[in-house]
């Protein structure tokens, strides 16, 4: 293998690969990213047997071939190298190493054999549809943050993409809850996903999926079966397994009957919440809001350490409720609202509370209260 | 006590108050700030019991007062307070509570009382200079790099500040070492200064003395004793005990004899030793220097990953030469370096090197060579 490559194409490409690699895995071969020339392209793959990336980048192809090397290696040199260079990857099979050159920089990269990289089965998908990057920035962005961390609860550790009626007719729809809140996105349903299968996509695919979504111009093919997941543009291809679980019926926890209304400047309201959560300890943040005509006040008090309180204007016309939140959790779900108006939607002081951005109810997440 | 301050000037003071607290500590009132008013002013008082820093600020004092309150949390208040706030701090001394009110934010803060905390005794200094803050900053920071972290050679574990003779008459001087590597930085003597004991300066005093020297306007009090040394503006006093320890007489390692002139520009010089120290494992990152008419060969050989080689133009006369460095040294020196221009000076591949900023000799560093 001999190739010649522009610095900024192959650091963009290295660079995608290297964020799959586990840093700590047993596995040699894992550590590695595969890179296949051939063309006038190059592709390199990385995997940590449950993601699989795939980057293509143009490139002079003088001898066809392929190899593995350290992708973190290959990373850290290629961002090191100055901007504007010529980088040449070369490879003779006998020695078992790759040499990158650039310039007066040269370097000898020990190398695993091609064969032994593990490269991901190909898949029958069940599904293919098109989305553009905004489209899925916003499904996986809005939910993401509700993901469970508790591994016992695994088919609660990832985004649960699925096809869902709602009143608007059927949506893509995206779902995430670790039991304490949960995010609920809707997307219209693209032309070709009316039979997708539902997914619970893995939080760390979530992540990788994120910096396909950067360009605003971005298409993103996306392909489900009910065990993979794939998202691919013209130069980037990410497959995941998905999680291998049943994602519980979320629906009976979005509450239907709540008619007690705030609406409230959500930036305000974050930044209020934000400081009152401020004298609390870490562990139990609970923020008690107490609503009155047109009134928010906001208090915390921990006995060992201080008390704080702040009032906020807001609308709300019904009676009087105190009720109480995890900070931490109230600042997450004010700081996904875009537009100017958090509505919150109460029950009583021991139900879930509805919260949604202005009259849209295409992002709607739901809190459980504290008691407090 | 009751006081009313804009939120820019209590920010600032309480910053660098609570940046003096350590975070664990066994002792309640080390983490609380001293705060004092009287006349138009209010002061912040923290320590460690080895640093203590005092930070004064314009306020309008109602009544006058004092009290102590958890540094973290005051400093967090303040932080998340709008920009342009007025906050009001107020305590009636019966209730044990501190108030502090901004806005329609009203923050009650536990107090622990004001005549437990420890002030650090004053002192009589032998001597007291005045310094600009450029001058201050150039010397601690040019060196503070080779302060030791080893413990057990507590007497390493700082900035060794004193007065000595140079060629060109005697100078302020801080050095630091790790036996490792060494860092010399002179600067004039400032009058007063010529009485001065040498005194090390603790590692953390360094770091929260940077904080005193930003901007480049200041006048520094420098005063020295044997035990203590202090460093204060017009707005903040920052008092710390010095290491009880002797230096070692460093002069001894600064070789005089090295003949071996390589000049090279310190910038291209410190990107090629990062770029070919990619291949080498973490621990014993060596990186081969190969010196031969006006050109330099860097090279770093790992079995196990790799290797790497980069060319340099240098200006060099001598006889050929092969001399080995930890990477991470030659990197951190080479940073030092303001001017274009590097100069090393080299003996043998066993010895010590010397390096200084062109022909400028009021910064020295050297540098112990390692096996390759």
């Amino acid at each position: 293998m001999k190739i010649s490559i522009e610095r900024a194409a192959l650091l963009k490409a290295v660079s995608q690969a290297q964020s799959v690699v586990e840093r700590r895995n047993t596995i040699p071969i894992l550590a590695n990213v595969l890179i296949e020339a051939e063309g006038n392209e190059v592709q390199f793959r990385a995997t940590d047997l449950d993601i699989e990336v795939v980057d293509k980048a143009p490139a002079m192809v003088e001898r066809a071939g392929a190899t593995t090397v350290s992708a973190v290696t290959l990373h850290e040199i290629v961002r090191k190298l100055p901007e504007g260079a010529l980088v040449t990857l070369s490879e003779d099979g006998a020695a078992g190493r790759l040499t990158v050159a650039a310039g007066r920089s040269n370097f000898n990269l020990a190398t695993l054999p091609k064969d032994d990289f593990p490269v991901m089965a190909s898949s029958e998908y069940a599904s293919n549809f098109s989305a553009s990057a905004p489209v899925l920035r916003r499904l996986f962005d809005k939910s993401k943050f509700a993901i469970s961390t508790e591994e016992t609860r695994y088919y609660l550790n990832g985004v649960y993409m699925h096809v869902a009626e709602s009143e608007e007719g059927r949506k893509l729809r995206c779902v995430a809850t670790d039991g304490h809140r949960l995010a609920r996105i809707d997307a219209d349903l693209p032309e070709g996903a009316e039979a997708m299968p539902g997914v619970i996509v893995p939080r760390k695919t979530v992540g990788e999926l994120r910096k396909l979504l950067d360009d605003d111009e971005t298409k993103v093919a996306v392909s489900v079966s009910e065990t993979k997941v794939r998202f691919a543009t013209p130069e980037i291809t990410l497959t995941s397994k998905v999680i291998d679980g049943t994602f519980p019926d979320y629906t009976r926890v979005i509450p239907q009957g709540n008619t007690r209304k705030m609406e409230v400047d959500a930036s305000d309201f974050a930044k209020a919440v934000d400081r009152v959560a401020t004298v609390s300890s870490e562990r139990s943040r609970a923020v008690k809001l107490a609503l009155d005509e047109d009134r928010l006040v906001l208090s915390v008090n921990a006995p060992d350490s201080g008390a704080a309180e702040e009032e906020l204007a807001v609308a709300y016309g019904d009676e009087r409720l105190e009720i109480g939140f995890n900070a931490k959790y109230l600042l997450e779900i004010a700081s996904q609202v875009d537009r100017e108006n958090a509505v919150f939607l109460f029950n009583t002081a021991g139900d879930p509370t509805l919260m949604r951005e202005g009259n849209d109810t295409s992002a709607v997440y739901v809190v459980m209260p504290m008691r407090v």
